[in-house]
């Protein structure tokens, strides 16, 4: 019987994984509903299976198989122990290993390489690997961190809506452009607040870089302020991992560079691979190391 | 038949009420629970009319009489229309009027002349008066407004020691203070916001003052920047209002104006009186308006 491996890639809105032969060659790819351990463990492993088995189906395999796949899942929310644990225990694979999201999009963006990611998208998580150790900087959520990604950009520019209004700050393009969403009035912006997510407030961030490059002069305040926090952060990571190189991954990457300091801009390379492909070359790395195969 | 007044302030912690005669004389006070229309509106028809009553009891007056009065209500959550005519209509008094909570400070605060309030407490609301008219600034809420208030200076406080545990920025000894309040452990900080209402980060407002008191650079620079929001709200509505006088009222009234521009610090006055004696000057000038009665 041949031994197939699984890289997984599970997050809050879909799961997706991939089989592949030990040496890391993918031979199908297969995608399921959210996997969020933290909100659903029961229903992240139902996702988590589905999608390996979908996986296996798309490469032709028997989906019985799984039952003796080994497995390296990258997951959202692992910092949290006893979830970890609980959703590791209950999956049908031969062998499994949870980590975090973070770590397969380290590993599928620079590779077996070492250097930094900064992953910029509604929130804002940096990671350095040197000599296979993995550091982690921010990642901390939305409400005390996240600095810098789009959801706390997008409130900062609610924010300014507001003290435009009152006449605290001046107004601008940006500023009236919020505030006409919300017909004018004040307490719809409060309203809004009240009521949404970070995802939420991370839909108002393309709107305020759109005029940042038009050169508004609140957008540009708010997103210098913003790139500031992740200089500061980039500065840090790259220190503690002395990292030579980075790589800027999530929905933030193509937009942030602009904003950055030329230092962290001239070491910039583009990612090598997903997250997905990260999750398969350390479910690879794994097999080889616990059976002793050849790379 | 005497006719009295009654000047009520009513917020989501209690209610206070003050009966009067019609010249202003205060002859008694009452208390009851809260009074949060926004909340829980029938209930604050329950506090304000017990607190109407306690009045007349200490007055040593029949507390049927409250029928008969002409109330002056400032009230938190005004800014909700339907609900203030909900609560309005169902009150007992021969005559009503509701304003703002913030409406009888300033009145408590500066009498009939003109100038300017700010309230910095958990959240920081500007108001100012001329001539009659009455202008606000802030007051939105801990989401996207109340800058400078003790909720939002005790959230930067606690992002501030996520930055320093990271290395993003240096320690400090206020960073170390929140981190040890924590275990040493970021989850237990994240965790804590996640669970938050505003006054549970102001409660380390002091904490974060103490520490700026004392020279430390990280306490220094929030309180900077929490102060740099309440100078530029300031230079707002004393422009907008046209004011020459200001008094800081709140939580934090006492603590501020050291960290205040000069140009504020120069004009500010101590509070005449307490929002409920507002409430009965605001009762008794409506009283006089509608009877021509002498001043």
């Amino acid at each position: 019987m041949t031994n197939y491996i699984l890289g997984i890639d599970g997050g809050g809105t879909s799961c997706r994984a991939a089989v592949a032969r030990p040496d890391g060659i993918i031979l199908g790819r297969g995608k399921s509903g959210a996997a969020n351990i933290l909100t659903d463990p029961n229903n992240a492993i139902i996702s988590i299976t589905e999608a390996a088995r979908a996986a296996y189906r798309e490469a032709g395999l028997d989906e019985a198989g799984i039952n003796g796949a080994s497995a390296f899942l990258g997951l959202a929310g692992t910092n949290v122990g006893d979830l970890t644990r609980y959703v590791h225990d209950r999956l049908p694979f031969q062998h499994t290993d949870i980590d975090s999201d973070g770590l397969i999009a380290l590993q599928g963006a620079i590779g077996d390489e070492d250097g930094a990611v900064a992953i910029l998208g509604t929130g804002s998580i940096y990671m350095g690997r040197k000599d296979n150790v993995v550091r982690y900087i921010g990642g901390w959520g939305f409400t005390v961190g996240d600095l810098g990604g789009g959801a706390r950009l997008g409130h900062a520019l609610l924010q300014e809506a507001l003290l435009a209004h009152d006449g605290v700050h001046p107004r601008s393009g940006v500023t009236d452009a919020i505030l006409d969403e919300f017909k004018g009035d004040p307490r719809g912006i409060v309203e809004f607040a009240r009521l949404s997510k970070p995802g939420d407030f991370g839909r108002f961030a393309p709107i305020l870089f759109d005029h940042a490059r038009r050169g508004d002069a609140q957008a540009i305040a708010i997103v210098k302020a913003g790139a500031a926090t992740v200089n500061e952060s980039l500065d840090a990571i790259m220190d503690l991992a002395g990292a030579k190189r980075l790589c800027l991954l999530g929905g933030l990457a193509q937009i942030y560079p602009e904003w950055l300091s030329e230092r962290h801009r001239a070491i910039l390379v583009e990612a090598e691979a997903d997250a997905l492909t990260g999750a398969v070359a350390l479910a690879a790395k794994g097999y080889r190391q616990r059976t002793g195969a050849a790379a």
